[in-house]
């Protein structure tokens, strides 16, 4: 199996703005790159042969056949390697990975048809298909200039945010979402077991309690940016998204072309600015690509 | 809207072993509660009212309307807070929230329909219904007794862990998941952005390089434990699951169902039991549950 590998490099440079203190350094910083993959069992040959997509999951690139092997395992489609013939790469940037299963092998779909249909739980896992993934864009509003942010307002956002996580206080085991205000009061926060959750719980906070989208805030993660946290950024157009742990890929490169300002490794001393800094009075304007 | 909470508990209690250095202590510890919630739609009223599922998610109780209204807000299905008339829990133990929308609201379901049809990328948000989400069970093949590790063996994990981690150690931000034998000797370790194909791709390696399953394994998360690793966990027959991180109540639930050994909080120094403490050795046999 070693000799079906992604054809895309799982790790991506890109130009960041350190801030540690009051020092602010452009570098180059290493992002775990992030891009969906699109599974696609094969049965049979040439003229009577089938394909259907079984999922998309947004992935790191490298060992794609495992991970369809163990998926398709775990869902309990097929029962083991001996079920598959081969896999080959295809689609723009070798996203697809199409499984051809073995002569005779039925795949066990009546079990994806129960278990798989109609759902939207978690804002990226959820997608059919590849354009669906990258189409979200379609409902991004672009979010104001402003608000404009002191660096020191960053720093105190660490310790507002731990300080009102009950939840994890007595479990060590949630993720929490915040909304600030420019100026660093918090606004509101919640805690959920699935970020996503944590974070659509926020904005419906924010709604119900009057608020027409999140255009005027800051908003803090406890821990990494994945895509499908910055998609629900960009509908209720926030403009600011700071997180605690690292941004993917699929993140920065969306937050890029949506406008949103995304800092990353937020601690009380040192930050990563990834996207837009002109929101955050560090005399940074813009961020230049690497070649 | 803070009139409309979920009707369960977000925190529950659980009897651990806990285990520092050699001492072993039983005491009550707490878990973040993990629970499917299904969001329905429900338009008009009377004989002329309609219902359909929008998702099922795994989610920490507390806050249910918030969560509906901002994950719909998020996917676009409706505008806001003014697009909806009420809210009503329903179901076994309260995990169904109906969502009535305003008279003359049209949802934009054909947004559902174009984008969450027919995934399984994260093992538990794509499921339609709650009776899918619960019945993953039948899947689960009880373990073998064996192995039989001695607490030192688990210490030496997190290192272990944390020294094969290429991906990890350029940009902070994947998720680890590696098999053990029972002596410690690390078999294979796969990276990802998610932790569900972190999984995926240590069972597709593990089942191409040659094993029948993972049942004389020791599987460690670099994160917390969820009920979607346990489920497929549970699928390949391994015995002992240990993770960094904290198990949600679920996870705990349903290793005690399946036999499963769930070790949280893993450190050079102690570590906690939650399920089948009988596999380490510390002279525990099984754990009380708290009355």
């Amino acid at each position: 199996m070693a000799a079906v590998l992604s054809p895309i490099d799982p790790l991506r440079a890109h130009r960041i703005a350190a801030v540690t203190g009051g020092r602010v350094v452009q570098r180059d910083d290493t992002l775990a790159v992030e891009e969906p993959l699109e599974i696609r069992l094969r049965v049979g040959a040439g003229v009577n042969s089938g394909e259907r997509t079984v999922t998309v999951t947004m992935r790191t690139p490298g060992a794609d056949a495992e991970l369809a092997l163990g998926l398709l395992v775990a869902e309990r489609v097929i029962d083991g390697p001996r079920d598959v013939a081969g896999y080959r790469h295809c689609g723009r940037h070798g996203n697809v990975l199409k499984v051809q299963l073995a002569a005779g092998v039925e795949p066990r779909l009546s079990q994806l048809a129960r278990n798989f249909a109609s759902t939207a739980s978690c804002g990226l896992c959820g997608k059919a298909t590849l354009d669906a993934v990258m189409g979200v864009s379609g409902g991004a509003r672009a979010p104001a200039a402003t608000p404009r942010v002191a660096p020191g307002v960053l720093h105190r956002l660490p310790r507002a945010l731990r300080e009102a996580q009950p939840l994890f206080d007595s479990t060590g085991g949630l993720h929490a979402v915040a909304a600030f205000s420019e100026s660093g009061e918090r606004l509101a926060l919640r805690e959920d077991i699935g970020r996503h959750n944590a974070f659509d719980k926020l904005v419906g906070a924010m709604l119900g309690a009057g608020a027409a989208d999140l255009s005027q805030c800051i908003v803090a993660l406890s821990g990494r940016a994945g895509f499908e946290l910055l998609q629900k950024a960009a509908v209720v157009r926030v403009p600011i998204v700071v997180a605690v742990g690292a941004p993917s890929s699929l993140a920065v490169e969306l937050a890029e072309r949506w406008g949103i300002t995304l800092v990353g490794f937020l601690r009380e001393s040192s930050f990563n600015v990834y996207t837009h800094p002109q929101r955050l009075g560090l005399g940074v304007a813009s961020l230049a690509v690497p070649a």
